[in-house]
This record gives C-alpha cells, structure tokens and sequence, in this order.
C-alpha cells in the first residue's frame, strides 16, 4: 500500500515567503478597463487622474443671492444695504453658478425683500458661501494611488472627476475541484448514506471568496482516481482561472492523490504546514505560472488552508494587503491543550460577562461542522505553547460583528433541547441576543459560574437527600455567590430504546449483566448523577452494566447512537427519543433550571430570557417537543420547592 | 418666490424611532426559499434544522487500521499485538465508515506489518480516532436560528447537513432618483460645463448597497420638474423596491421638490435631522407602506443620510442589527469648530505617529468629494459640544481596514505636486503605505512636528538672512526636537498666468496698484513668505496688490482660477501651470525638504520614504513634471547648504 511521505511541516510564514518568491503576478494577473460605477472593490493598476475640477465652476454653497462683496460692506443692523435686483443681486439655489461679476452669496435666512429689492444688514466677505472651481479637486490631480482597493466613496469621486473608467488588476479567479469518492455533489440534493457525506468545502470556498472580492467556480466532485484528478485540474489551468484549487486527498493516505497530480502539472512547494488544523495542506506553482492549492478535506482544516494560505497569496497576486481582523483580549471558560511545534487555530464563541470577555473553546475536530458556524473568534496558539488553563486571558481575532460580543449571552451547563428554542426565540428580540451555549453538564454549569466565565448555568442536579433540585449543589459549591434560580422547564428523562424496545427494557435493572450495550454521559453531567443514583437504588455496581465508560455529551448524541444501532440504550429526555423516532421507558421527572449570579439580573441579556422564557411562544413550543411541563417555566425557585405537584 | 420650512430638526436616533414605529416590516418584506449555496448575507426568517447528522456513520478519524478495541488491551512496547488481517483489522482511511464489528482506529504510524499481519505496540481506548455519528449534529437538531446572517461558514453548515433550502427574508431593494437641472447622466459620459456636475450620489449608494447586502438600482436623472418627479417616484412605488430614495431637492429651497412629492404618495415622518452634514434629510412612509427617503445633493449630507438613516432602517427591515464600525481614539492634529445643537460628522485621515493615533480633520465642505476619498475615520462631535482643541482625544470610527492605520504616513506641511508622486510610489510598496496628507503650509508642518501630530512635513522656508532653507526656522521653532531634513526637490516658483500673459506681467512689480487681480496663499505657506519677500524687495505694500486677501490652499487651486479667468496670477510650481496649460514667469528656486524627527527614521515607513525618493523611478517622474531638479532629492540636507549650483 502506497504512502506519501509529507515534506517536513513549515511554519505558514515561511510557506507564504516560498510561494511569492516563486510567482511572477506580473505575468499571472492582467490589468483591465472598468467602468468607474463597477469598480468597487477593484484594486488600481495606476493612479487614477481628475480630468474634470470639482467643482468645475464658482457655485452658489447656500440657497439666498448672489452679491458683489464690496458692495455689502457698509451693512449694518438697522442700516442695511438696499440692492436692486438683476444689478445688485440675483437669487440663486444651491450649486447654481455664481453670475458674471458677482463674487459672494447671502443666505436666504439674511435677506429681507422689500419690494423688489434686497436688504441685507451684514456685510459678507469675498466669496462667503461660494464652492469656489477647483476648491476640492483640481483636473490634472491624482484623484486615487494605485494599489487602491476602490472603495463606494471613491465611486463617487471618480464620476464626478469625470474618471468613467479605470484601470484595475483582474479579479482573481478560483477554480476548486472537491474530491472524494466519498463525498456527494449537493445540487442533486443527496441523502447521504453510510461512508457518503455531501460536498460542502468547495461551496464554503466560493462564498469566502466573494467576500473577499474575488470569483471562485466550482466544478462537481472528482472521484479518487488520479486520471479524473489530473482532467480536471488539466481544465483548470487551462481555464481562466489564476489559482487551481484541490479539495482533500492533500495528505499522505492510499488515495491521496493531490500531491502526484501537481507534480504531474508543476511543482510542489510547500506539502505540510505547522498548524492545526490545516497541517495537510499543499502548495505549489503550474508550469504556467499558476498558482496550485491542495486543501484538507475535514471543513474546519479547509478553512485554515483557505484563510490562512490562499486568501493572503491571493490578497498578494491582487496588489492588497489582507484585511486584518479586529481582536478583543478575552478569558477561557475552560482550558485548552496545545501540540508544541504546532500554531493552533482554536475557534471560540465568545460573549461579555459582566466587564471582560469570556471565550469558550469548541469542539477541536477537524470535521466539525459546529464549530463553524458557532465561533466568534479564532484563537493562535502559538507553536511553543502547550496549551492554556481555564482563565488565561486569549487573543481573539473576531469573525462576527464586534457589536455581536455584547449582544452574546454565555450559557454553560447542561445540554436540554429547551436550549435551541431559547436560542431561536433571543435571536428574535430586539436587539438580537445570541445564545452562546457549552455543554459541560451541571456540575460544569456551576464552576463556570464560581469563575465568572458564565452569566448564565443550565443545571438539573437531584439530590436524594433533601429531594430537591440545584440548591442543594449551589449551597456547597457556590457559597457566596448570590444567585437567582429560575425554572424552564420540568422535564421527563428516561431510557432510550430502539423503536418497538426490541429488547424489552423495563428500567435500570435490566442493564445488569447481561447483552445490553449502554451509552453513557460524560462525568459531571446530571444525567450520569441521575443515573448513578437509579443505579444505586436499584443495587446496581456500574461495573456491571456494559458501556458503563462510553460518554456522550448530549440527549441527541445518545439518542442518535440509540438510532443507528449503535447502542442499545442510553438515558435521556423524552424529545431527543421523539425528534428521532426512538422509544422511550419513562424512568424520572426532574427539574432544568436557569442559575443567574443576581448582580447580572438587570444586564440587558438576561432581562431578555426572563422576558421570552415568561412569554407564551416559548411555553407552547416547549410542550409541543413532548416530555416537557410549562407549571413552573419563568418562575423564581426557591429552596426546597421540588417538583410541581 | 415659494420657500418650503423645515420641519424641526430632531436627533436621529429620534428620527429612526419615529420610522420603525410607523414601518410594518411583516408586511413590507416577505419570506423566500433560496438554495443554501446562494444563501450568504441571507437572514433566516425561521430556524434551520438538520436533516442529516454529521457525521452520518462512525468514521475512521485518521488513515490507519481498524480494530476491536478489547483485542489491543494486551499491546506494549516491546510486545506486540499481533493482528490478522479481515478478522483483527481492516485498513481505513480518514473518513471510511468503521467496519462492522470494529470500534477503534489505529493510526498507521503507530502499525507494523508482518507480512499480512499488523503489529500493534499500545493499546487503544473503544472509540480512538473514530469520528462517532452525530458528533457534531444530529438530524433535528437546530444549525442556525432565525434572524441570523448566514455566513459562508453557515453555508458549508447547511450543505452538509441536507438543509439544502432555507427560507430567508427577501433582499432589500431600493429604488434611487438622483435630480435635478444640473445634474448630468454619467452614463453618456458627460464633460460637464459651467453649471454642470456629474451625478455620482445614485451610484455611490448602489455601490454602499451592495456592500451592505442590499440591492440598489438606480434611474436616469430626472429634471427639477414636480411632474417628472412624481412620475419617477411613483414608478419606484410600483416596482418591487421596498425603499424609493430620491437624491437632491430634499432641502427648502425653490426648487427643491422632494417634499412635495413625498406628501403627494404619502406622509413625511422627518425633515431635518440634527446632524451636520445631512441636516437636510426626508424620511417618510407611502401609502402602500414603502420606506420614502429624500437624501440632500452634496455627496457628503447625501453619504451621511445613507449611512446614519437609510442604513440602520434597511436594516432593520432585514432584522439585523447595523454592522458596528471598530473604532480608535485619535488626538486631533487641528482644532475643529462645531456648532451646538447639531451631531458634527468630521471626516478624518488618521495615521499611526510613533505610539498614538493621530487624525488629520478633513474639509468640512457638504461638497467634498476628495473628503470622501480621504477619510479613514469620521467622528461624531456631540450635539452639545462647541467644538474640539487641536490635540484633543477623539473617538474615530474606521472607515479602513484597522491594519491600514499602522500603514498610514502622517505628512503635514506645505504642499506640492510631487507628494501625489510619492503617494503613489508608497503604495507600490510591500507592504503599501498609505499617505495622508495635509496641506496647512510649511509653518503649520514645522507646528504639527512640535505637537507629535505628524511624522513628517514637508517645508520650503528661505530665509533671507542666512540665505538658507528651513533650518534657521528649524533652530527657532523646534529647538529641542532633533531633526533630520531630506530634500524632495528643488523646485521653481513662480507667476502663474493664463496662457500667452495677456496682461504682460513680468514680476511682482507689475501687481501694484494696477488691474491685475492676485490670488494669494494661505498665511504660514511658504509660497505666500516667498511672495511677502519679493513684494518686499520690490518696496510694494501689500495693501497695493488687489486680491493678496484671497487665499487658496494649494499650487493646483490657484492654477485652476487663473485658468478660468477668476484671477489673473498667482505664485506658484511650474508644475501646476504645466499640469493646466498655463504660462509661468519664473520667480526664484526653492529647496522643498522633507522633515523627520530623528526618533522616527527607523519607523518603517519613513525608510519606505527613503527607499523611495531614493531610486530612479521617483526622480524620472519629478524631472517630467517639469519645473522640478532632483540632484539632491534623497539627500540629507545640513545647514547653510543653500541651493545645488
């Protein structure tokens, strides 16, 4: 079986530096003649010159009349100049012309008309309220330098300059090719079944690429064959297009094939970067000139070769700088670990807690869609770092609106599926608040809490011995923290079974030694509390229950797992079992609350989920997932309270 | 003559509330579906739900072996687990479906083989390198809310998840009407005359539109005619468009009929907002429901009444909130007036001046085309504020990329035609250097060196004396700054006159007491101490010389109204004559130099400078302005150097 052995990992820096030395953009990338009015975003290839003044002529700045100054010196109040109209003034509007021997315009509001005549009762000096030829631009004048990305603003000034056309670089074009046997063309709308995941990638490049200013097309998935490769990328250099772009296949696998196709075309530059994710991507130059780009195929790889690798080469061959991203210092919620010798690119949802800003760290697989459109912010940790504990304060470079930090409200703690309409709902107030939520479980929920890297925890922790919900937890675990706790929603949870419950589960004790293959939640979670205290109840060692050490982190991963078989049961609310057709063996209603740290119940965030969580939208959608009671939804705990009746 | 009244002017924010209350967005803006692929800047009008789980199956995570996990427990160093292929393992590779029966991978750096077998030297946990189904997302769970932008990451999200088409809100349209008589069509690429300008606002809101992810189309001009007005407005109200803008004629004058027209389809919310520029400002609704806006005709009140009303409202049409713009605090390089009542939007150039942000107010005129062009920044002085002392801290929201500013090259001082020159050499340059400068003569650059408001100014001051350029004002006004001076050019100053000298002027001696009307510089302008040193030296008054009080800022605009006959003459470059087909009669020789505090020689973009006016290109294209001699430029000048032979 055939291996590739990559090039030696270099740090992203050197790979750019490798690849510019070896591009000649002069010969790749062409100058053309645009029309000024659809130059936005274009970059100048030479300065651009006004050949019409603005304004081409002395223009009235006010609406009022045209006067000669020397005539108005005498002018005072309650003495005032008398002048004829015709002779003494004209009345002109705002960007007339100012009249043959006229050198000075009154404001309308300064004249009092006495018959025919004018009277004005200041004097007004030479050229008062006159846009004077030239005064801004002179023809001749350079109006833009070159290498300047035109902008809406600069739309205007070359019109009225009288600058029609420009000359600018080309737009660079992208051509991507996605790869895979695997993968599924989207347009035909595919449902994907085992070892098939529909194509994205390429899709997500021609987007970036429009934000960037520059045209990607994409061609339909090539299958792992070398021969089909090394076509299609035959007709990508043969296109129009500047840069020929492969996606997956860029690492050393038995079907990696990206790297022998560019050998085959050109030459390879760079084969591995010192970055995660991204290290597998490929870099090289066609005979021709053009530049090749092999990316990873997991997304989230994708996205660090195009961002980091193609956007600044293409930002280069254009003649720009790449757009920096606006950065806000903010703390880790929790901590995250680093490979040294390696850059990380750790993606965070980010949101302000009280005064400073908390990043909570995603999910770091590569092929987490999730984590995509989740992060904020993206975080480098540099290459001789090993990592980071929860606290230490990050470098976030900003993917959304600035603006939207404020307007993110940090939730952490356990998973309900309440969460998401919660979400939807926020996303609907004015302004708009997004959820940035993290599943850590309870227990997670409360630490974050005592942190300060949370405004909000999701929590549903039972304790056996009072018989009630949360207080007891915050009592130990957040002494002197006052908070405030509000219910969302009581809720079912039970044993996950496949459709029919083919293997009979009645309860816990049928877990016990014998065939069924449990799915468990991740320690913390107050699910896997629950567990354990129906467990115990029921007599029950852990050891004895198989799959006991297998975690999830959510209701619909266990459920999804339950789905396809490849668990026999888990423990879960009633929606996740619904959502996906399973069944469901009733085990214990409990209680999901909100815990709020009281100081932040007048922030904006907050007074927004108590307004929406109260609201009847919520309750009703609430009920229609099924499992769910709405008695107590909105409602302020109190110790000892437990279940509604 | 028929004035219409303003209505009172009222904040914005004000005026924003008084539209949204009056706006029915349910109704005005409807749902579409659109395919996921096309969806960027899209607004979700409902949550979007998984149809798929991702992954869809467990999945090897890395190319390498598949195995039972429970058969690799005994596996050390040095004794090895031996495994027989089809039965103990199956190669994978990254993102095959995990072979029935299989629940780990090893990774293939990690195998040995023996012949067919694989050797395995550590034990794996159940579920190693395997991408488990549903990680990520599980089909029915919500990907992205309502009321969110869809990103390009959003995109790859949805393809991958079989959320093939969303339904999302429908683009906002806007239907814009430039006006008035002496508006020309830039379509028929016009030379506009006395009287004339180029329509550039229509465009330049479509080309902010777009950038805003609204569509904008724009139609002819139409004519200062009620009739013609209407008809166009009411087209806009029967076409699509959810927003009709009319540009010009928004204001009270006589032939200002946006207000009119506005009331004839339905009422005026606003007329006057108090922002300067951009007072004179319509909003409105129609009959229908239709957002009316009547934006004034000076591009930078028009730009104002785009950003600051048409923007936050389309918006909110789309339910999103405005992008907010990254802001800096900047010291003021020149005190800027303001009038109390009124928001001021002062447009600003802003450059980084050794540690702090320096912003250059740009020229206030509503008309300033080349403001537009210039700005970086634009700052809101309070409606209560009178206006800001020179160094003050203000708050610069970016109209520029951030890392622009570090890139910016404050340059205060006097002006000349080879800093255009310069200012495109900078941004050949890698990386480019933007250059900001501004034109308040040599001794406001020698002031701005003495405040830190500048890295350079460029000066031309002779003093008679000592027979010598700028360093005996050097060794008077910045006595305690170390300084090093670069000459740019030796330029020739002289009269410019129209072409031919029809009035036969021979040198300042023909200015006295006679017809010929002057065009003087600003006071602190070099040109204007050279012109005060020849009258001297000539025994003139001032007093004798008709129009030494006008004053123009730069060579090119005293050239351009001495090329239209609105002066006779003017000191000057020969440069700017050349540039306009005027005649020169030839004055003196100057040194232009550039002034740099030591401190800032190592900066980067001061040795961009050097680098710069040091190679050939720069001094070939000062030589072919004509007028100019470069055997000095780049080269550091010392006292009493005086001029090369």
């Amino acid at each position: 079986m055939r291996r590739n052995i990559y090039l030696r990992t270099i740090p992203i820096e050197e790979a750019l530096t490798r690849v510019v030395e070896r591009l000649d953009r002069e010969r790749l990338v062409g100058v053309e003649r645009v029309g000024a009015e659809r130059a936005t975003g274009r970059v100048t290839a030479e300065p651009v010159i006004a050949r019409y003044s603005s304004p081409t002529y002395h223009s009235a700045a006010m609406d009022g009349i045209a006067v000669r100054a020397a005539e108005t010196f005498a002018a005072r109040e309650g003495s005032p100049v008398r002048l004829a109209p015709g002779q003494g003034f004209v009345f002109v509007n705002t960007g007339h012309p100012l009249p043959t021997g006229f050198d000075a315009v009154v404001m309308i509001e300064n004249v009092v008309m006495d018959g025919e005549a004018a009277c004005i009762e200041a004097p007004v000096a030479p050229f008062a309220h006159v846009r004077r030829i030239g005064e801004d631009i002179v023809a001749t004048e350079m109006i833009l330098p070159r290498h300047r990305r035109i902008t809406p603003y600069d739309v205007g000034a070359l019109l009225s300059c009288g600058a029609y056309d420009v000359s600018v670089y080309e737009r660079i074009r992208i051509r991507v090719i996605p790869t895979g046997d695997e993968v599924m063309d989207f347009t035909s709308r595919p449902a994907p079944g085992p070892g098939q995941v529909v194509e994205s990638n390429s899709m997500l490049l021609c987007a970036l690429a429009d934000e960037w200013g520059f045209v990607c097309e994409r061609v339909p998935p090539v299958s792992d064959d070398p021969e089909a490769l090394a076509e299609a990328v035959r007709a990508g250099l043969e296109s129009d297009a500047h840069i020929v772009v492969t996606v997956a296949g860029s690492s050393a696998g038995s079907k990696d094939f990206a790297r022998a196709t560019m050998e085959r075309f050109g030459e390879v530059l760079v084969h591995g970067v010192a970055a995660m994710p991204g290290k597998p991507s490929l870099l090289g130059v066609a005979e021709g000139g053009k530049l090749l780009v092999g990316a990873p195929g997991y997304p989230v790889s994708a996205v660090v070769c195009f961002e980091r690798l193609l956007y600044p080469l293409a930002c280069w061959l254009s003649r720009v700088e790449p757009r920096s991203k606006q950065t806000v210092t903010a703390h880790l919620a929790r901590s995250v670990p680093s490979r040294i010798g390696m850059v990380d690119f750790v993606r965070l949802a980010v949101g302000k807690v009280g005064q400073r800003h908390v990043a909570l760290p995603l999910s770091r697989g590569a092929g987490s869609i999730s984590t995509l459109t989740k992060a904020q912010a993206v975080t480098q940790l540099p290459a001789a770092a090993e990592g980071l504990e929860a606290g230490a304060e990050v470098t976030a470079e900003l993917l959304c609106d600035p603006g939207e930090l404020a307007r993110t409200l940090v939730c952490v703690g356990s998973h309900d599926n309440t969460l998401d309409l919660l979400a939807d709902l926020l996303m609907r107030h004015t302004p708009a608040i997004r959820l940035a939520s993290s599943h850590v479980g309870s227990m997670g929920g409360l630490i974050a809490l005592r942190n300060d890297a949370a405004m909000v925890a999701g929590t549903h922790l039972f304790d056996p011995e009072t018989n009630d919900y949360n207080f007891p937890f915050l009592a130990k675990y957040l002494p002197n923290l006052p908070v405030t706790v509000i219910n969302l929603a009581v809720r079912q949870q039970g044993l996950i079974v496949a459709p029919g419950n083919p293997l009979g589960i009645a309860g816990v004790a049928d877990l016990a030694d014998g065939q069924v293959r449990y799915l468990n939640r991740q320690r913390g979670a107050g699910t896997r509390i629950l567990f354990d205290y129906h467990l115990a109840q029921a007599g029950i060692d852990p050891s004895r229950v198989s799959g006991y050490g297998r975690e999830e982190h959510t209701h619909m991963a266990v459920a999804v797992n339950v789905g396809t078989g490849a668990a026999d049961c888990g423990l879960g609310v009633y929606a996740a079992a619904k959502a996906l057709g399973l069944d469901f063996v009733p085990l214990a209603r409990e209680r999901y609350d909100l815990v709020v740290p009281t100081a932040y119940l007048g922030d904006p965030k907050i007074e927004a989920v108590l307004e929406t969580v109260r609201g009847g939208e919520f309750a009703a959608r609430v009920e229609a997932l099924g499992g769910y009671e709405t008695a107590w939804t909105g409602r302020i705990m109190e110790p000892g309270m437990g279940l509604p009746g």
